[in-house]
């Protein structure tokens, strides 16, 4: 079996570096690579600057096998990634046939200069198809470039992951302990050394006064992970935690 | 006036790549330097792995004046923030006296040895309150080192946001319009060409079947932010456009 490909994510656009849109697509991507035995190995978040995306693309595109990026492939003055990619490339940018059938198809005589502009794709590119609105995305080598819009995000993933293959699938056991970390720390520092092959994470909440923590148990044997969630639960009883929930 | 400072964020947690947590830190970080008149350059989300937090690290402090980071300094065995920090620097971590005295007036006797890693901290450090739950960031050279559960990280973000000075205040125009974008790219750009001092952002949304776009209008000059907010509700008007909300 082929080691599972290092996947990169380029989220670009000023409004989820000034904190106007709050980023859902980072998590999506994540969750349905882990769903799949795949991981999120990086993301980075780009402002719309030709000069940052373009050298930021070929830096993740060196390092990653795959990189997927989202925004600015729409048609206004401000949607640059088509052309940035491009340049990354050194490929031309052309007008598509089959976006240019596309865009006719999904618009018929509201298709104007403005959206044609969306059938600009560098050269070499195969298209990724939109279910919502038509205009694609496209995947030159080993980038896959999206769309913004969650909806549209989302479709346009799900097509191109069904291509990057299945890795060992990852089982998880989750459990909310109403305890400070600071009081168990030591007990699943333990458990961690005890199971290698477990990977334990420990996220700290604070729910009005009460502090406590979500465990993540992760591995690939359930019979291993069965074990270390247990030998868990019963340290964490022990130290006085009155409330452990599986979520 | 010196120039703004360049400001990257670097988010660690192997739980926002997974999307098990969907991260808000970086929204928070955004908006609150927009409203002093700086801006966040880029952001980068790398997981919880020591060689790739230390050469993160190096690159952004390298690149950036100054370089804020959440997550990871808590009391348990997947907290290496603190570690990874004095590594980048090839400075020794020490335990830190003020930070202990801060975390023994705050635990008392419940203050143990997993709580006290949490005064492990970068010779040469200085520390940033924790008003939340004691245990302190602090900063080294140009890094700052902030937890990650949203309310502290917010406490410390605003106590060291204080020390970068303020920028040339922004002021902002937003405009929901319920027409696609590609109706009235050209006219948008058309403006944005008018009015080369005023960034004009356009993100469409999608609202069951109605497809629109919100507009950002950004620039230091009210005159000019409100000619070019005007001139664009005129065209948009005489687009079609039933339904423009300032917002």
């Amino acid at each position: 079996m082929p080691a599972s490909p290092r996947i990169a994510l380029l989220l670009i656009g000023n409004e989820l570096l000034s904190g106007r849109t709050l980023d859902k697509n980072m998590a999506f991507v994540g969750s349905t690579l882990v769903e799949r035995g795949l991981r999120l190995s990086e993301a980075r978040v780009v402002p719309d600057s030709a000069e940052v995306i373009i050298s930021t693309l070929n830096a993740l595109r060196a390092q990653y096998d795959q990189v997927f990026t989202t925004g600015g492939i729409g048609p206004t003055h401000d949607d640059i990634t088509a052309q940035c990619v491009a340049d990354a490339f050194g490929a031309p940018l052309e007008r598509n046939a089959e976006a240019v059938a596309i865009l006719e198809a999904f618009y018929g005589e509201r298709l104007n200069e403005a959206r044609l502009r969306m059938a600009n794709i560098p050269c070499g590119a195969r298209l990724i198809p939109n279910p919502v609105s038509a205009a694609p995305g496209f995947t030159l080598e080993n980038v896959h470039v999206m769309a913004g819009v969650p909806k549209i995000m989302q479709a346009m993933f799900l097509h191109e992951v069904a291509e990057l293959g299945e890795g060992p699938k990852q089982l998880f056991r989750n459990l909310r302990v109403n305890l400070p970390e600071g009081d168990f720390a030591p007990a699943l520092a333990a458990i961690q050394a005890e199971y290698p092959d477990v990977e334990i994470g420990s996220y700290p909440y604070m729910n009005g006064p009460e502090l406590g923590a979500n465990l993540v148990f992760r591995a690939t044997e359930a019979t291993i992970l069965q074990r270390a969630t247990e030998a868990t639960v019963t340290q964490l009883r022990a130290l006085g935690a009155s409330a452990i929930d599986e979520t």
